[in-house]
C-alpha cells in the first residue's frame, strides 16, 4: 500500500543564521516542532521565502538547537535569499514530486518510460530528490532489474546531462567492471593502442573497495588530475592519456547515483554509468572486460551473457562499438596488489616480461580493440607493438606527457618499509590463492592511500613449490599496521598447495560477445 | 551484483568542538579528503576513540567547514568520549554490520530468520544503520512482501525490545488501517464498549497524512497527553481513554520505521506495526477495521482478506484474540472532515443521531468486540447502549478524567469564521464524492494544525438534491487559506449529481474475518 502525503501549511520563521556550509546540499535547520506543524518530516524539502528570492531546501529537524519559530540557514542559501539573522522569512513545504510518483511505479513493477527516467534524474541533478527517496530507486532497481529500454533512457539521460569532451575521428576506449586484484592491465593497453597510431584518451577511477583503482597505479608514475584542455593536448601530443577521471563533472548525474550505490553497497546502474561516461568522453570503439572467477563480481558464463548482450544492445543506441570480454578472473593479474607493486610490475613487465599473465591479457584486450578500428591480427599486432618496446615508448611519452619522468625504473619505486614473507610449508603445487585475503590484508597495510601498501606474489596457480619457497611478501609503512594487515591472513588458505595440479586458462581471453 | 567495502584504515585527527547538537544522532563532520582517505563515504559509521572510551558516529563530510586533519563532535559525542578542542582522537571505520548483510539477503529473495530480523531491530535501536540502509530495507519489504513469519518475527522483535503496560484482565482494542475521511468511530465505540463494562484504554494516533487523527479529534473535546501511570489512573476510574500513544515511547523500533516509511509514502511494516502497539499496550482482544472503497489502503476484497489472514495468523502467535471486520469506505464517515466538525458530529450524534452511518459502524465495531469479550447480541446491545445514552454519559466520563469539560455541548465547538458553501448545479441523485479533493482541500484550509478548520457535509452518497440546495461548507480561520483550499475543489466532480440513483452500503459492515 502507498500512502499518499500533501502537506500545505506556510509558516513565517526568523532566520538565526551560521556560518555553517551545508556543501552542495541546500540544507535548513527547523525546531522540531515547527517540522511538525507543517505536516513533514525532516529529509523533506522545503521552498523557503523572502521578498521575490525563494530557494528549495533539505529540512532537517533539531530537538535543542534551533527554537521554534526560527530557522537555521547555511551560509549559501542566506546570501542567495539575501537573508539576514532576524529577517522573517517565510517556509511552506513543497509539492510532492512527480519523479517521487514515478519511482513509486518502477517500485510497483511498472516499467518506466523515457521521460519519467528523464525527470528522476533531472531531480537528481536539481538534488529535488532525497537520499531516502534515492536509496529506495536504487534498492528497487537492484530487485526489479531493468529492461533494455530502460537501461537505454537512463544511459541517455546521464549522457544528456552531461557536458561533452570530443576529440573527433576514432576514439578507442576499455573498461574493466572489476572485481580481481592486481588488474594493471590498462596500463599496457593504451601504449599498445596508442603505438599502433590510434587514439585512446583513458580516464579511470581512484579506488573505492579495491586496493588500487587504474588512477592510483598511473599516479605512482606520473600525474594523473587534468583539466579537459589539458587532457586534449596530452592527446593531441601522445595519441592517449591515462587520467583520473573524477575532475571532469562528466556524466555528473552517475557520479550522483555512485554517492548512493556505494555506501548500499549496490550498482544496478552499472551499464549506464560505464557507457555514459565513455560516451560524453567522445568514446565511439570501446571493449568492456568482464573478469569472471569465483569471487569477481560476475561469477558465470551465463551472467557474463546477459549483461554482455545488455552491453551491446545499449552501445548501439547510442553509437558505440562494443565488445565484451571475458576473461579469466580467478587469481590476481600479474604478480602484485597495490599502488606501487603494480606500477613496478608493469615496467618489469615491458623491462622482461616479468608477468606473462599480465601480457596475453593486455595484448588479447588491445588486439581485439585494433581489429575493431581496422587492423588485421589484433593479438599478433599487439604482441609485436608490445616486445618491439613501442609500447614502453608510448608509455614513457604519456608518462612524460603527464608531467613524469619518463626515465622511471621499476628499482626507483620503493615498497613499504616494513614486511614479512609467506613461504610453503610444505611441497606440491598452488591450486588456490584466496583473492579476498589478500585484498583485505593489502588495504589494511594502507593501500591505496599509502601507496608502499602492497604484496608481491611469488607463486600463482599451477605454479609447483617447495617447502620454505617464498610464496608472497607483504609490505607496509608501519609496523602496527603490517601486523593489523597479518590477522586476515590465514597461511595455509591464503595459497593452498597440494599434490594434484591444477593448471589456470592458458589464455586469459575466454569469451567474446560482439 | 552485490560490492564488497570493507576498509580498514586507521585516522589520528584533531578536535574542533561545536555547540551543535544532533539530536539522538551520534554525528562527526570530516574533512571530505578525510573521508575518502578512510576508504568510507558520508554516512558511514566510524569507530571514534579517545584513551579508553569510544563511540559509534555517522560521518558527515563537509568541503570547508572542517579542514583536513580535523574533526567535528558534538555535544553529547564530546561529552561521552571526555574530548576537548585540540585534543587528538583515533577515527577508524566501523566493520560492516551483520544486519546491513541480512538486507542484501532479503533484496536478493531470501526469507529472513527470527535472529536475524531481530538483529536488524536492535541495529535500528541502536543507531546503527543509517538511513539509506533503512530505506533500502523499507523499500525491498514493500517490494518483496514478507512471509507471515516474516510479519511475525518483526513483530516479535517490536514487543520484545518494548516496556509495557499492563491492566490485568480483558483488554478490548480497535484499530482502523485507515483511509476513509473523518472517520471519528473510535469516539462512539470506546464508551460504548467501557459502559458495557468491559476495558478499552485507547492509545490513537495524530494526524499525519490526513486532516484529522482520532486524538486530534479528541483534543477538541479534552486533553490527549498522558504519561503511562496517568493512563492507568484515567482507565481505572472510567475503564477507558482515548489518549495520543505518541509520548509513550512503547514499541520504539515502530517509531523508527515509520520515521523512513512516511517521507518515503510505504508502509510494508503494518500488521507488525499494529499489532506490537496493541500487544506492548496490554491489549489481548482487538478488532481490526479495513475501510474498503476506491480511495483507501484496500480496494478490493481479495486484498482485504489476504491482509486480514496475516493479521489473524500473526495476532494469534502473540496471543491477540483478534478479528478484522471490512467496512464500506466509499465516502466520508458521518458528515464531518476536520478536527472541530468531526467533534461536533459527534456530539450531535450523540444528542439526536444526526450521523447514522456512524452510529451504524460504531455499533458494528461495538458490537462485535462485545461478542469477543462474551457478550450476546453485540450489536443489538450495543445499540441498546447507544440510544440509552449510557456511551454519551460514559464518553463525557472520560472527557473528564481527561481534565476536560463534561457538560460541552456540540455549539460550543466553532468552525473557521471563514467559509464557503458548495450548492447543487442541478436535481438528481449524489452518486459519486471525491475523497481525496475534499481531503486536500481541507489540509490545505489548515487541518488538523488548525482545528477550526474543517468541512461540513449536508449530502452523502444516495441522496437527492434540488438545485441550489447546499452540498458541503469549507471552513478556515483565514481567507488566504480558504482561497487556496477552493483550488483544489472542482465543484462538478467533488460531488457528482446524476439522474440514476445509485444506493450505498446499508450497511456499514461488509465482511467480518476470524
Amino acid at each position: 500500500m502507498e500512502m499518499k502525503t500533501s502537506a500545505t501549511t506556510e509558516m513565517k520563521l526568523k532566520v538565526k543564521n551560521t556560518g555553517l556550509d551545508a556543501g552542495e546540499k541546500a540544507v535548513v535547520i527547523l525546531n522540531e516542532k515547527d517540522v511538525e506543524k507543517l505536516g513533514i518530516f525532516s529529509m523533506n524539502r522545503v521552498i523557503v521565502k523572502k521578498g521575490k528570492y525563494d530557494i528549495t531546501c533539505i529540512v532537517n529537524s533539531s530537538k535543542r538547537f534551533v527554537r521554534e519559530g526560527e530557522i537555521v540557514l547555511y551560509r549559501e542559501s542566506a546570501e542567495e535569499l539575501r537573508a539576514r539573522p532576524g529577517d522573517t522569512i517565510l517556509v511552506r513545504p513543497r509539492p510532492e514530486l512527480e519523479s517521487k510518483r514515478f519511482i513509486h511505479e518502477k517500485i510497483a513493477g511498472k516499467e518506466l518510460t523515457c521521460r519519467k527516467i528523464r525527470a528522476i534524474v533531472d531531480d537528481l541533478l536539481e538534488r529535488n530528490l532525497n537520499d531516502l527517496e534515492l536509496a529506495a530507486l536504487i534498492t528497487t532497481l537492484q530487485i526489479r532489474g531493468m529492461t533494455e529500454k530502460e537501461v537505454y533512457y537512463f544511459t541517455k539521460a546521464m549522457i544528456d546531462t552531461s557536458k561533452k569532451i570530443t576529440f573527433g575521428g576514432k576514439v578507442l576506449d576499455k573498461h574493466s567492471i572489476g572485481g580481481v586484484p592486481g588488474d594493471k592491465t590498462t596500463l599496457l593497453v593504451v601504449p599498445i593502442v596508442a603505438a599502433a597510431g590510434l587514439k585512446i584518451p583513458k580516464t579511470s577511477s581512484r579506488s573505492i573497495t579495491s586496493p588500487a583503482g587504474t588512477a592510483d597505479r598511473m599516479e605512482v608514475l606520473t600525474n594523473v588530475e587534468f583539466s579537459a584542455d589539458d587532457i586534449k593536448k596530452i592527446v593531441r601530443k601522445t595519441n592517449a592519456c591515462i587520467v583520473w577521471g573524477g575532475a571532469l563533472d562528466l556524466a555528473p548525474a552517475d557520479d550522483l547515483f555512485i554517492e548512493i550505490e556505494h555506501p548500499l553497497s549496490m550498482d544496478p546502474l552499472l551499464i549506464p554509468s560505464v557507457l555514459a561516461k565513455k560516451k560524453v568522453m567522445g568514446s565511439n570503439t570501446v571493449v568492456i572486460d568482464i573478469p569472471l572467477g569465483s569471487h569477481t563480481k560476475v561469477n558465470c558464463m551465463r551472467d557474463a551473457r546477459e549483461l554482455a548482450k545488455k552491453f551491446i544492445t545499449v552501445g548501439k543506441r547510442i553509437d558505440i562499438k562494443l565488445k565484451v570480454l571475458v576473461t579469466y578472473g580467478e587469481q590476481p593479474i600479474g604478480h602484485s596488489i597495490g599502488p606501487n607493486a603494480e606500477a613496478r610490475d608493469v615496467l618489469e613487465t615491458f623491462a622482461y616480461h616479468k608477468s606473462p599473465d599480465l601480457i596475453d591479457k593486455a595484448a588479447s584486450v588491445a588486439g581485439v580493440l585494433l581489429e575493431m578500428a581496422g587492423k588485421r591480427n589484433g593479438k599478433a599486432l599487439a604482441l609485436n607493438i608490445f616486445n618491439s618496446g613501442k609500447a614502453e615508448k608510448k608509455l614513457r611519452e604519456i608518462i612524460e606527457a603527464q608531467g613524469g619522468d619518463r626515465r622511471i625504473k621499476p628499482e626507483d619505486i620503493s615498497l613499504g618499509p616494513k614486511h614479512i614473507t609467506f613461504k610453503a610449508k610444505k611441497s606440491g603445487f598452488v591450486t588456490s590463492i584466496n583473492n579476498t585475503m589478500l585484498v583485505d590484508a593489502c588495504k589494511t597495510a594502507g593501500a591505496p592511500k599509502e601507496k608502499g601498501a602492497c604484496i608481491e606474489l611469488y607463486k600463482k596457480l599451477g605454479d609447483s613449490v617447495r617447502i620454505n619457497e617464498p610464496l608472497f611478501t607483504l609490505y607496509s609503512n608501519k609496523t602496527r599496521k603490517l601486523n593489523e594487515a597479518l590477522k586476515f591472513i590465514n597461511h595455509s588458505s591464503a595459497f593452498e598447495i597440494s599434490k594434484r595440479k591444477e593448471v589456470p586458462a592458458r589464455r586469459m581471453l575466454l569469451t567474446v560477445f560482439s
